[in-house]
């Protein structure tokens, strides 16, 4: 197996994730190799938190699990994609489905709204 | 406009870069301030090139230019999504129309090209 190149980023590779269905894009993270190796071991999406510096298996507190249909690496070796489904409709913690709600014509104009808020964030995220 | 967060990357925003139809991720690439002005003003995808250090219009050698039909930007203001018409078919260095043209099923298996390789490199990249 080519081995994905963790060293270039630090320790770190990003992950474009991706709904496997609409190929909508609904989020980026990073993983580690820890993080990747239980990605493969489990079938659900563990990621590597660089704000809280640890292993975070996403859904882990709002159920919004994503399960991993395929994986692809790109031609430099240090960056994956992953085909997913996403459970509980929304992969973003600010209620939407992707977290790539907001959009510029052409980059032209301002950030505007395109998605619909699809669950209140406040009942699904404990306070910590 | 709210603000891109370039801080963060130390100046520097990873883009995920889609075909505005399909919605297949082509690739991923960096963008400073100044690519993000560029990108906007012209119309078509410039990044900034890591190993190059550089501002770099895409298909600037190969004719392979990026025509930018919509940006959005994600819930941290950190992280860009272009989608694109590509021209010339493919993105990606290597001939093919994405970057990431290997697959892993779930991720378990080795990575296995899934994809045609759609020009040849030497005729398209001048030798540098």
């Amino acid at each position: 197996m080519q081995k994905i190149d963790f060293a270039k980023g630090d320790g770190l590779v990003p992950v474009i994730v991706q709904y496997y269905r609409s190929r909508e894009v609904l989020m980026v993270a990073y993983m580690n190799r820890e993080a990747w190796e239980k990605t493969r071991k489990t079938g659900k999406a563990h990621y590597y938190s660089r704000s809280r510096k640890g292993l975070w298996l996403k859904g882990e507190e709002s159920g919004h699990y994503q399960e991993v249909k395929d994986a692809f690496i790109d031609c430099d070796n240090d960056t994956l994609l992953l085909q997913v489904r996403q459970l509980g409709g929304g992969a973003c913690h600010m209620g939407y489905r992707s977290c790539f709600f907001r959009k510029s014509k052409k980059g032209r104009g301002g950030w505007k709204v395109s998605a619909k808020r699809l669950f209140d964030p406040e009942k699904v995220y404990k306070k910590s």
